[in-house]
């Protein structure tokens, strides 16, 4: 489609419709042929630029998709922070939906014509290796929400910090022996032998994240206490104090919660604890189309009713959930300026257009965090009458060993029989 | 029925039948024929005393129902701490339900003869006023799972740090303003206007917890900050900055909980925090039939994914969850004790048939927390994109005012367009 097949005033006032169907947010809009619409430039967040009309038409067909496939084959661009730009267009207003401004006839009819692009390769950024991640996330490769103990700390400390807050949440002490479900290179597994006297099993399917594991704990001196096994999380056997999971239900799919479940119940010791991280809603929706097409197929952020499918079959309560959606959006915030000040690096390791889709993911999961559409939340749990469970949440603050409920008991007039009968 | 109804080595038959269908637990039965089964002697935690054939029929007919009909009858009685004896009674094993030991139609059949006493008054221990409470509560009347800071701490300790908690939780400041739905006699509410200089508007629909309140409230020069409604959580209105209800969702009935939600949704400032405390279940089941009948009609003790029917429909998203199962455990067994010690005075108050079945009824709240078929849930949660929200939990533990995550990140590296690109 040639830029001269539509009249500029056409154009524009197409432009003009987009923006309002998406809510007028604050940002503008500039087109190939100069015109600009939107918000005041004062108040905007970013200008979408458009760079021809065939751009345009698959803008308003199908925005959810289009956006990101537009960014990344270079038919539009945003001038501006992309993350504040998408923190603008997600932000939740009264709006109509785009998509319902589309016939799904005239959206049939033309995506059928083949103006969209074939997207056969859409997940070849999944080849992307170890190097590429290096070059964005922090020095432990740790590619989940980190926890700031303030918005000021770095990446770094943040990471580590969101380690041993888990650890303290497990009540891990030594002689434990913990077991993993996802691990990716491997981080948390070291980080619990090396400084809470554990052993752990670890397991994930990527072959090259599990090679990258196995040999930090050989250099760390590790390997003896902590084992990596490329395996799925229902293969994993054995009874362990503690279970873990950090980043990894996302990708579970709801129809296989009761199967996790049933796996921690077989794997858990009676006096045992858990903890599962994940993206997580507020409310039940799918992943926006393009995420979940062109980055994490069938990837899905649970609420926590939804999580619910995990525990409750099995019996285990919930202990504590912790909501962190701010510490990943600063988190999401650090990785994509990293990415960004190392982008000639990563261009020339994995090539422009995929280069183009991890900024725009990475953009967009900030702006996501930002605008709440979605949270993460660390749930915690024990088996329903476990008594080997912190007495309360002090020691996350204080960094103290927890005080264990059983152990808090034991010779205090609750013990005794008919203990304070007649005392007090 | 008389006892010479049944042949001495039938009723032995019946009661060990009984015994085994109820999973061998760790306690006695002994029959008013001087004969004994169950569990030795050195391992038993109580004896059930059966006092004749016709209380040993209706045990085995509907033990849920009929063990706390006759206890408070008289026509059985425990030796040793009620509470312990009702905990290994309670104790998850596996086991043939007793109620699947006897057929519905027998049941049925026994049951239509009028063998069971007629229940009509069961109601009246409602009726009891706030003097029969002031026996066995705290100084404060808090009626509701308090928090030990330590397992030694005192009842009146803990109450006075569980209203802490929920103020904590909340980031109360002065001049906030607070609504309550479910007050109690008003502790809470009235903590808060006096520890953290806040107004409050708290409803309650039982006229003389109401008429209670409000006298405190001019007693201590709290009535222009404190205005306690004889309402409906339904009926709230106006804008709060923090939403609190401490005990009352028990009361509301899974079918009312969008209603709950809708109200919340209504009368919470888009900065603001919200807080729901409830007794909970690891996974559904109803309330004991004889609690629900005789105690509290209708109570439902909820999971946390029945939970979520309050918050996700009105994209309220969870912050911070904390089971408080074993405090309560403490609490209830600090009720139990404080109402045996206070025996005398609350048979003159109420009558026998009265305080036993509240004797029960405690016993068997501190036997539920004990053995985990209950749960306690303390929840807050904000509006999905709310940043107004503790940027962690350190101050729940430390006492300090709460780090507000908006106001913490002004100024910050975050709050730049462009910020940290090229820094670090």
């Amino acid at each position: 489609m040639a830029q001269t097949n539509l009249p500029p005033g056409l154009a524009r006032g197409i432009a003009d419709a987009l923006y309002r169907a998406a809510g007028s947010p604050e940002l503008r809009i500039r087109l190939w042929t100069g015109d600009e619409v939107g918000a005041a430039p004062s108040v905007s967040a970013g200008t979408l630029v458009v760079g021809g009309p065939g751009a345009l038409a698959r803008l308003v067909l199908d925005p959810e998709l289009e956006l990101g496939d537009l960014f990344v084959s270079e038919e539009i661009d945003v001038e501006g922070d992309l993350d504040r730009f998408l923190a603008a267009l997600l932000r939740p207003k009264p709006r109509v939906g785009v998509s319902h401004f589309v016939p799904d006839g005239l959206r049939a009819f033309v995506l059928d014509t083949g103006l969209r692009r074939s997207r056969e390769n859409a997940r070849h950024h999944y080849d992307v290796g170890n190097d590429f991640y290096a070059c964005w996330l922090d020095a432990g490769m740790t590619y989940t929400c980190a926890y700031f103990p303030h918005p000021e700390a770095s990446l770094e400390e943040a990471q580590i910090a969101k380690m041993d807050h888990v650890c303290r949440k497990l009540g891990l002490r030594p002689g434990d022996e913990v077991v993993e479900a996802g691990c990716g290179w491997g981080g948390l597994a070291l980080h619990m032998a090396r400084h809470y006297g554990v052993r752990v099993r670890a397991c994930n399917v990527a072959e090259e994240q599990v090679a990258f594991a196995r040999e930090r704990a050989e250099k760390e001196g590790l390997a003896d206490r902590v084992e990596f096994l490329q395996e799925d999380y229902r293969n994993l056997h054995g009874q362990y104090d503690a279970f873990a999971s950090v980043g990894m239900l996302e990708h579970v799919g709801t129809a296989h919660y009761a199967e996790l479940g049933k796996m921690i119940d077989r794997c858990l010791r009676p006096d045992g604890r858990g903890l599962l991280h994940t993206i997580g809603r507020s409310r039940p929706q799918l992943l926006n189309r393009w995420m979940r097409t062109r980055v994490f197929p069938n990837a899905h952020p649970p609420t926590l009713k939804e999580m619910m499918d995990v525990l409750e079959p099995s019996d285990l309560a919930v202990l504590d959930v912790e909501n962190l959606r701010l510490h990943y959006r600063l988190t999401a915030w650090h990785w994509l300026r990293r990415f960004e000040r190392e982008w000639d690096r990563i261009e020339a390791l994995v090539g422009r257009e995929v280069a183009r889709t991890w900024r725009f993911y990475l953009a967009g999961t900030t702006a996501s965090f930002e605008t709440a559409t979605v949270q993460l939340f660390q749930v915690c749990f024990a088996r329903a009458g476990n008594d080997h469970i912190p007495w309360n949440r002090d020691h996350l603050a204080t960094g103290d060993p927890p005080l264990f409920a059983d152990e808090a008991l034991v010779g205090t007039a609750w013990e005794t029989p008919g203990g304070l009968r007649g005392a007090r």
